[in-house]
């Protein structure tokens, strides 16, 4: 910690773009996102300023360039004719200002900032937030180890996939598929983000008919495999749906964090006794420009706050536009200490099969993960079975350090899929 | 209605930059986001599409350019050597594989399509819902007619001020200012965003030492000046705080609705007797990128949907970045009918005075608003009653089809109001 002082202060960390030297921007968006510089009201105003005004702590400036990342209305007034001038900044805003409240810590750390004229690009990099605050927060109450003893799963990634098609299966449909994929030896199932209560298939209708079959496999395999059923509502919805998982022997519940939102979700984890998959859907918006938004650091932290257990990452090789390094960087935030935040399991997914197992080993370094795979494990040659079985022979060889190649000449499932998708 | 069907839809309107022909990038956009293309179920797949497929009503490539907006992974596979084009399409969705489910209304129409490697740059422009499907989410309470009644004010614009500092206010000193201000007339006071529930300020501590003085100029007025008290925190938490302002007489809430989020405000919503306030901190997030995010008409409709009955749209001639032309768009969305969703009350704010009043009502063509001034009311040389008295001034001139100079001769409020703030 620089610069210590008396009182207690979370961080945030900007990369920040503008025709302003970044000093005088710091100052702006510290005063902007604090006490402000507005008002003088008598007799108090230097006392107050001292107890809440936010202090920037560090300005780095990095690289001049000639033109705006984003536009502002102040350049009409003859602003940026000198170039612009890219950097980072980090902010300490006192904790008094705020107190454990998710949504006014958004407002502070993520509020008017990214309208400020003075800036042509802004994005909040990263969060810190002493120990004793972050015990503050919801937080998640299963991750790592709370997920694989629900799930049974020890050793290795929970080898999941997605109920597909996203839209249109009947309940009954739905859990033939769910029977299938659990007769394959699945770990885990998780609904599509598109499917959480339409009339063709309503919540209630589709949790009676997947429930049995899943009590049905865990009496056969002494562990229930873990269905990520989508409860996305309003909070009583979600509460109410969560409750009828939970009576019916379900372990896990998925929300769309960006849409049901953070004090939802934290409504809902307050309330909740299974771990939630936390499904990022949306994410893109948060954060496809590289001068505006959210990076993924700070915004797991936001999630970790909140409560979720599992978090998206994409996947390496996926069908989407984000590259590798980008996904390995998202997992390995999920997986980094933060005080009594519990690490995130980070779920790969999108266009992944057997043959991604190995490079996502190299790059993660552990198996605290969830891998999930459509085509790649309903669309194995051999089926369901052999499809999960390819996957986990894949993760099997890359933790003992031996190649595909060799693996699959052990095991036809892995040497299937390796025909199958070898041309990714 | 284009191309009429059997089966009910809504629709979403995008602007979309690719390497690839629009009218495929619609097609991808449309598959990912319905029942896909994913998986041939035997026997369900073609009744399934029919049912379930979203549809592609237009498409309308505008122009070529030559560098992508956003960078895509997919560039890197020579993608993109040809150019990009960019244009507009529509997409409808059918009703049933949604349901009235705001966060999954969401995924559907701004989920995983910011991601899509295919584009290069997404915007979902506008939303297009049937009455009878916006009848069935949460929907505005009061609108500007329950506004206005509730404030009292039946004639020109709710003229309010913001409560400043930021932060750092006592419950007194809080209480000290709202005084003040409704000893100055004022209709309206909102809380900053970053205000809520902070120790040095509890909000039961604010809401009790605020509401006998509201009371008390309600006695004197016949009217209680509406006062925004910024509830924002998690669901429970906000209905808490909503019911003891309901209890203590109050007649606003107000919530961070980006931070809050769309299940947080919907489940607020369904419980609340008073309007609820919505203030967009974080927009700039969701829409300073032209390439990427949300367009306020679609932004606008999520906020109706989910309930709240006022939104901030920034102000003309305001500090941030943002160009009067967008304003006033923004406050033309909020004004426009809906169906059974009632326009919202757009409120200005940011750098106003009194000299921004003739431009705002011009360009608006009505006084359904709230203009909130801070320096321009606080900080006017004749003190707050001569601040929130020049803003009337000016704004009875402007109904009135009279010059600014012309007013400011029969009220030396609107004159020193020029005179301190002419030269912005």
């Amino acid at each position: 910690m620089m610069g210590s002082t008396a009182r207690a202060e979370f961080r945030a960390r900007y990369w920040v773009e503008s025709f302003e030297p970044l000093e005088r921007v710091a100052e702006v968006i510290a005063g902007e996102q604090s006490s402000g510089t507005f008002l003088q009201l008598a007799g108090e105003s230097d006392e107050l300023r001292a107890r809440a005004r936010a202090r920037v702590v560090s300005v780095t400036p990095r690289q001049q360039v000639e033109q705006p990342s984003l536009f502002s209305e102040h350049l009409q007034r003859g602003r940026g004719d000198a170039g612009f001038t890219q950097g980072e900044i980090e902010i300490a805003f006192p904790i008094a200002n705020v107190g454990a409240n998710l949504s006014t810590l958004l407002a502070t750390v993520a509020g008017n900032l990214f309208e400020l004229g003075e800036v042509t690009g802004l994005r909040l990099l990263d969060l810190d937030l002493p120990d004793d605050f972050i015990d503050r927060f919801a937080r998640p109450q299963f991750g790592i180890a709370g997920t694989r003893r629900l799930a049974g799963v020890f050793y290795g990634p929970l080898i999941g996939t997605i109920i597909k098609p996203s839209v249109g299966l009947t309940p009954e449909a739905t859990a033939q598929l769910v029977d299938a994929l659990c007769e394959g030896g699945i770990d885990f199932i998780k609904d599509d983000e598109l499917m959480a209560d339409p009339p063709y298939a309503p919540f209630e209708a589709r949790l009676r008919a997947v429930m049995p079959v899943l009590q049905r496999h865990a009496e056969l395999l002494g562990r229930m495999p873990m269905y990520a059923i989508n409860i996305s509502g309003d909070v009583d919805e979600m509460r109410r749906r969560h409750d009828l998982v939970h009576a019916a022997g379900g372990s896990c519940v998925m929300v769309s964090v960006n849409w049901t939102g953070p004090a939802a979700v934290e409504s809902l984890r307050r309330h909740c006794e299974l771990p939630i998959h936390g499904h990022r859907n949306g994410w893109g918006l948060f954060s496809r420009s590289p001068a505006l938004g959210i990076a993924f650091e700070a915004y797991q932290k936001i999630w970790r706050l909140a409560g979720v257990d599992h978090l998206h990452v994409n996947g390496l090789r996926n069908k989407f536009w984000e590259p590798d390094e980008s996904v390995v960087r998202s997992a390995r935030a999920c997986l980094a200490p933060w005080g009594s935040a519990l690490p995130l399991m980070p779920v790969f997914s999108s266009g992944q099969t057997a043959l991604q197992a190995a490079a996502t080993h190299a790059r993660i370094g552990c198996d605290d993960l969830m891998h999930l795979a459509g085509g790649g494990i309903i669309g194995h040659p051999g089926g369901i079975a052999a499809g999960v079985a390819s996957m986990r022979q894949a993760w099997q060889a890359a933790a003992n350090g031996q190649s595909l190649a060799d693996a699959a000449r052990m095991h036809p499932e892995l040497a299937a899929a390796i025909a199958a998708f070898g041309d990714k």
